[in-house]
């Protein structure tokens, strides 16, 4: 409990190496998470190496963290595993369509979870790079992906070098309904965000960023429309050209 | 770390209630979860109530847990709370784009693995529900979800009845792989699932099901194509309607 609530993004990481026996403990502890149908729809492709680090970090806009930390893990969808053995079997498995995208990304991501939890455990830290679907094509060629293993997310592990503070949340009872969504009223949406609102750091991103208010930070320089439609775009040309998207 | 390789499903629950400060520290430890920018895009819908799980429970395919656990949580993906709090402050925020909602999914499900470690860690057992995004549309009129709430996944939470055995994964190192995805020869295949094909369990199904083998127990039985794109569609249909999907 401790841990879950104690959890901080880690960028910074000592150079130090993950032992051999840790890894394959916190990748252990990833694959006993539940999963659809116990087909497990997933694959960790572990980077290490530094020249591959150099390869994927343009995809993850440079983040410096994907080049200093010892261990990347690409987390993927794969359909293709069960597939091969489907096809061995005489059995015609059929993964198209939005729902199994779903499914896998769920497994994934609850996979992923797991072994954050195990590797915090162990004293390390992690972050999870978004980037991994904003370039999720690229990425698989540089990792090698067949047609139905799809990249969805990327974990930066190692030792910590600067441990962070506790970031802000809202309210527990902000993000909890009783039996029926209780939908917000503009006094309850005001009241919910002002603590985030005047934390010295919003505060610093407003100025910075020549900005009214935070949620125009938000909107206007961090998630911005074009960036979105443009990588929702990309996402779906490889989900349709890799036959998950069909009208 | 033995709590997390020690997790299995648990389907049959005491009928122990759920204490309030149990309930509260499971969801904090939740929302304690990485998430996208910090902007902690979901929602947990608490049913506790016995007409809301009889509501619920057919579009869970009447499995008898939904009716029997103390506690539901629904996850969901919620842009609405963003959305407004973007809106009362002029600034324009486009959530629209599968990229959104891939986003949301993953932190969404990273969430709901917080929840079911910190459950179990309290003596709880747990059961993520698939069949949340099979009926997504029906059980969002239920819980009375805004647009731009999807459910995504549901866990059933209560004191475990009967204990099960930890299920077969793969060996460890068929999900694995280093620096490249290795693609499988078949041989690799038949070794990695022997275990899995043997088991009296798979036997079992296999001959009740009357199959060749298990992988048709997967195709023709549990996960058939006809639903899998029944279900593809009507998932589409909500996102296209919502303003996710776009061409």
């Amino acid at each position: 409990m401790e841990l879950l609530k104690s959890h901080r993004t880690i960028r910074k990481y000592k150079a130090d190496d993950i032992a051999e026996n840790i890894l394959q403990d916190i990748l252990e502890c990833g694959i006993r998470a539940s999963n659809t149908g116990n087909m497990q729809l997933y694959s960790i492709i572990v980077t290490r190496n530094t020249d591959k680090k150099a390869e994927l970090a343009p995809f993850h806009f440079n983040q410096p963290m994907v080049k200093e930390a010892p261990l990347l893990l690409t987390i993927c969808c794969d359909f293709n595993r069960f597939k091969l053995w489907c096809s061995a079997n005489n059995a015609n498995v059929d993964f198209s369509g939005l729902l199994w995208l779903f499914n896998g990304t769920i497994d994934s991501s609850i996979l992923a979870q797991n072994i954050c939890v195990a590797a915090e455990s162990y004293g390390l830290g992690i972050c999870y790079l978004g980037t991994t679907l904003y370039n999720a094509p690229e990425i698989s060629k540089v990792l090698h992906l067949p047609v139905g293993v799809i990249p969805i997310t990327t974990l930066t592990i190692g030792y910590p070098e600067i441990i962070t503070e506790l970031t802000d949340r809202l309210p527990l009872d902000s993000t909890v309904h009783f039996e029926e969504y209780q939908n917000y009223s503009s006094d309850r949406i005001k009241e919910m965000y002002s603590f985030k609102e005047n934390l010295d750091s919003s505060k610093k991103f407003i100025e910075e960023n020549g900005k009214e208010n935070l949620a125009q930070v938000y909107t206007d320089v961090r998630y911005k429309s074009t960036d979105s439609q443009f990588f929702s775009r990309k996402l779906m040309k490889m989900f349709v050209d890799q036959g998950f998207v069909f009208e």
